[in-house]
């Protein structure tokens, strides 16, 4: 007895304590640089335990590094249910993250409310991938792990209590007057008992993502023919109308991997059966069989509300939620019972016939549409927790279907979240803003995701092509013309440009399937913005702004935010046009840089203004760029297809490269069935270049064929 | 011990019984019409605890009636410390209120978040009242006294186990396929243990808001000064500078009762000081006298974010939240030290001196700018409770103030609430769309709120009296030019057109302060929309459109909102025209309509076409209509000045009307100091109208002079 009451005074006298006053964080180093920490006691359910990954073993092997912040200034508190979290904010740090943001890369200063939803036209936390996850520029990450409608100020507001309050002033007489002075905190709500946290040490702001992404299981590693083209088909359209299309790609001799079905496929949606229409379908299996032998694999539309005329309807009834979604029931995907009911019908009707993926549509939000926040569910989980993991869910059960028949898959899907970077899906949206699409691309990096700026339709030919040109620099190659009915040469003028960036889409095969390797393996986002690229923002040598906030040695990346030119892969800087647009400037990091066509020297350090033409897309290459390319081929080389190379090298600089190898298709690769290749460029005593690959290993995949070197730099 | 034990294990069973089940809540009438129910365990700080208002006598006197729903479709729900509640909603209804919007009317079918902000250009239900009542076009009431952030589903969303679900339908091929089917629920979510609700019965939707604003202690009653013009000048006015715009107004023959001071009147702000600024008025309490010698009365604009160079910083700041808001310490309103110390010194510093009102400034909300949603109070009330109620908050403890010193005062502010309706203070923001403006003049009779539809600036002559038009028929005739600096007379060519309907408004003055009158002792919303007219939408003869509902008896009212047109007391309808504008169609309700300034018939339940010219704001009046007036004069009447009355008549019918008199100023009305004085006219024998008035009752104030009859009907 004298025990319990102890034990109850003590969980009184905690309870008690952390309501009225902040507590700091016992922090645990679970892998090298990554720190967990516990407030309070958190919800059963979270964005990890949705995603339910194993960390990548990468994490083991990062380097040691010390706490990157003061532990003493991170602090919690419980209130009134909610879980309070603050971090400290130096002057001249730039925060970046908090989710797929499609009109702003800095995040200082921001009220978000982290919610799974669509892009509504405002960066306000509402975004397919919701992810609380932030980096600073001064080289450190943190996670909050909860599945609840996350409050975030990002240094917006000035504590009472502040270490450094502004001066007083008069707004009337005194210019100097600021409405929002230095903010020293993140400050964060969490509607919950408590919350699981993880901090991620740099030194670079890109090591914090790289932990963070191999924590959520490294990125994922699409099949190759993922990063062929796609395209998409009218929803009402046949099995010959499909093959038609298919056709009429190979006809113009314009490379083409997977063709995309609308809704119509399935015998009734909006709600879906999941069932084959079978006047548009008669037979499935076969036109499946069909297109694939076409080298077409065939990606199939859905959502996951189940109509009262599907077949698993009665059945998956009773794991459903309390309301409906496009007249359909939602299936509470949290239960093991409704994800085996739903995809066992997916795997019987889809996959076993060889569907190679899904666009997982209306996973995100809208408000107007999805469930609402009353919503119940059997699991138990809120409607907003559901909603918060929605996305992760679906791709989680999808990606394990496919597993489960050894078949890779790579697809769509409108919602995601924080720990599903190794699910093979490509977030887009309803918007079709070129200059958003480019925006976003940039922050998936800053928030384990992958998206997509796709091509529809097009007003001008100018503007086709400038849309056309970015979809070949990102993680999928989509064209998503089932509505416009356009096709790659619907625009004479610009037919030749198109089928020449699409072809070299092809040929960059190989340095694209390496890229994703590298995010799979180690967690380096294949697209980032510019903040992770070193030699940014210092020492840029023309067009110095003054900046805004003092002593602040990353002067032009924190007082300018660049929204118009990314990373893609190890060595190239992409800095496309958007229509109208005729010239634009190009920040070079410090480094020298060179044309991706050319070889010649564009700048190092500086800002430079180019005139590009229509006819390509301005790409640049790291001094010591290794590009490996293969031959143009109408659709990715197939399991055990021997490829010729011709690895390019760039600059001045001795340096290597290193090459991914596996069989492309199944998850063997997990079995140890892949390999590196390492690629190395050095100067000799003439001066001139020598490149030289590491021999195979046995037992490993080889698909190298003859390889030529070419010394782009004269 | 064993009822101990009982006790809890009834506890207990309550408290999973209501977890897991949907339960009925039980309904107590605590007035005639009024019903109080409690669901699961109320927070113990809510919306009629911060305004702190008795209800109004007449609430007692209003007619029995029947429970307006079905008690037994009324549920709650506790889920994960949220309460949820669900209201039944038939097909043919349309639901009006959800607070002060400024874009829609309808709102049903919407998902609000109720939640104090200001408004930001979508009707989401941030806002600068976001008052929890709707009221149905079936004639009942409802109010969620809570001081929460409230998800409102209304009527958005369809159920699982809805009574009457959609047909299933294949959107891919069937045309009537509809992605909101009719939802039969307005559901909410309050994150709160419990919640405290309120039904109000009609018949008609206007005995709801009634019973709604009388339990709010009934409408405000403004002084007769705050019904005539007010002026604000530039933030760095000398006290010179402001008699000489008096001057200038006076000079024009412009009518005007007070002016408002900006910023600039205190020593600093932002943050506030409360203090004079002697530099710019060395002598405030001369000023204030010789201002009131010109018969202009004086309002001060602050907000209540307290400068560390304010006297009362040091004594107020224990009593202030954990974050700055303008640089300044936020005063904890909750707490009686925290008001008494800054309205003892808004007492001492101003109303001793005679000033007469406030605008109240940011208190609303705007996310980056008032305190952040992790703030802290030491009442323990959270950062989002105290969003909620500041308005009401500030309204209230300066009201009592006012009441102290037996000084009425008519003052701006930016946020409201439930629970305010009897604070005299108009809600005013920075937006400045006069189609908004509108719109929300419409809503804030559905709101229990004022709103001003103020006038600023215009590009154009048409724009600049246009939008003094609407602004002479609204709660008050505010010009807000301190910015500007432009006057009433800027434009020349409309000059005489804007001073003729300053003019217009003056002379109504006896007609506005007997319908705020009405507001204040029975509930009726001075300014109100078209739907709670009775007779609109019901058999209007042209214009028929196919109504979208079926076998909905509200036609009109529900498949059209009417967003420009509203009502102005008892009799007028104002069709006022925007920018652009040079014809409009008026919707006349049911029943025989005359033109205010002509008295000629327009109709009769139809749309009319109407091409009114620049000169006058259309007005129509009912039939039977009585408006009061009384000469033009540049001040409102002073306290037992005779008044001589001009009293009109419009259209066929025999009819009355309440006039309403008291001293003008004082709260003397409290105690019994008015009267009420019934004007009759009637159809004589020979076809005309004679007009009577009843006779003053002995110690009750009279204030009417000579009366004059005018029967406007031809």
């Amino acid at each position: 007895m004298h025990s319990l009451l102890r034990w109850l005074f003590l969980v009184a006298f905690s309870l008690i304590f952390s309501t009225l006053f902040a507590q700091n964080i016992q922090w645990q180093e679970i892998y090298p640089g990554v720190w967990k920490g516990v407030a309070g006691k958190p919800d059963s359910y979270d964005l990890l335990k949705a995603a339910d990954v194993t960390p990548a073993p990468a994490l083991q092997k990062m380097a040691k590094a010390d706490f990157p912040l003061n532990a003493q200034e991170i602090h919690f508190q419980l209130n009134s249910g909610k879980t309070y979290l603050r971090f400290p904010l130096e002057r001249n740090e730039q925060l970046f993250g908090f989710g797929l943001n499609f009109q702003t890369i800095h995040q200082r200063g921001k009220i978000l409310q982290l919610h799974a939803d669509h892009y509504g036209k405002t960066d306000n936390g509402r975004t397919h991938a919701p992810t609380p996850f932030y980096v600073s520029s001064s080289g450190y990450g943190v996670f909050v792990n909860s599945a609840k409608y996350m409050d975030v100020y990002a240094g917006s507001h000035v504590r009472k209590d502040a270490r450094e309050p502004a001066k007083v002033m008069d707004r009337n007489t005194d210019n100097n007057w600021e409405a929002h002075p230095y903010s020293d905190a993140v400050e964060m709500l969490i509607p919950a008992e408590g919350v699981e946290i993880y901090i991620f040490a740099g030194p670079k702001p890109l090591n914090a993502i790289q932990r963070f992404n191999l924590l959520s299981g490294g990125g994922c590693l699409p099949p190759r023919w993922g990063l062929g083209f796609t395209q998409r088909v009218h929803r009402l359209s046949t099995s010959e109308q499909v093959k038609q299309e298919a056709k009429a790609f190979e006809d113009k001799g314009f490379p083409l991997d997977f063709i995309g079905l609308e809704p119509g496929w399935q015998s009734k949606s909006y709600p879906c059966t999941f069932e084959w229409d079978k006047s548009r379908f008669p037979d499935p299996a076969k036109f499946v069989k069909e297109m694939d032998a076409m080298g077409i694999k065939i990606n199939l539309w859905t959502n996951p509300y189940v109509s009262p005329d599907a077949a698993i309807y009665q059945k998956i009834k009773p794991y459903t939620g309390s309301h409906l979604v496009w007249n359909g029931i939602v299936p509470d995907l949290s239960m093991p019972e409704a994800s085996k009911i739903l995809f066992d019908q997916f795997e019987k009707e889809h996959v076993k016939i060889g569907v190679s993926g899904y666009k997982i549509d209306e996973v995100d939000g809208f408000d107007s549409y999805v469930w609402p926040d009353v919503a119940t569910f059997p699991s138990g989980h809120t409607s907003e927790q559901i909603r918060q993991t929605y996305g992760l869910l679906v791709q989680k059960q999808s990606f394990e279907m496919f597993r489960r028949n050894n078949m890779r898959t790579y697809g769509l899907v409108r919602g995601s979240n924080a720990g599903g970077s190794s699910f093979p899906y490509v977030i887009y949206n309803d918007n079709y803003s070129h200059e958003d699409f480019i925006t976003a691309l940039i922050n998936s990096g800053y928030a384990g995701v992958l998206w997509t700026p796709e091509v529809r339709a097009s007003k001008t030919a100018e503007e086709w092509l400038r849309r056309f040109q970015t979809v070949c620099f990102s993680p999928m190659a989509m064209i998503n013309a089932w509505s416009s009915s356009m096709e790659p040469w619907t625009f004479p003028e610009v037919a030749p440009q198109i089928k020449a960036v699409a072809e070299l889409r092809m040929k960059m095969m190989p340095y694209w399937y390496s890229e994703f390797a590298k995010y799979h393996y180690e967690g380096i986002p294949p697209f980032r913005g510019m903040s992770l690229e070193e030699g940014f923002g210092i020492d840029i040598k023309k067009e110095k702004t003054t900046a805004s906030l003092e002593d602040n040695p990353y002067a032009e990346a924190v007082t300018r935010e660049v929204k118009d030119q990314y990373m893609a892969g190890e060595y190239l800087l992409v800095a496309p046009l958007f229509t109208g647009q005729t010239t634009r400037k190009v920040i070079l990091p410090k480094g020298k840089w060179y044309d991706f066509y050319t070889g010649k020297f564009v700048g190092d350090g500086e800002v430079i203004s180019i005139t590009p033409g229509l006819d390509q897309i301005p790409v640049y290459v790291k001094d010591g760029g290794i590009i490996p390319m293969m031959p143009m081929k109408l659709h990715a080389p197939k399991s055990g297809e021997k490829v010729d190379l011709e690895i390019r090298h760039y600059g001045e600089k001795n340096s290597s490269y290193k090459l991914y190898d596996d069989d492309g298709n199944t998850f063997d690769y997990e079995k140890g069935m892949f390999a590196w290749r390492e690629i190395k460029v050095e100067k000799q005593k003439n001066g001139s270049f020598k490149g030289s690959i590491s021999k195979e290993e046995s037992g490993k995949p080889n698909n190298i064929g003859a390889v030529t070197w070419r010394f782009m730099t004269p």
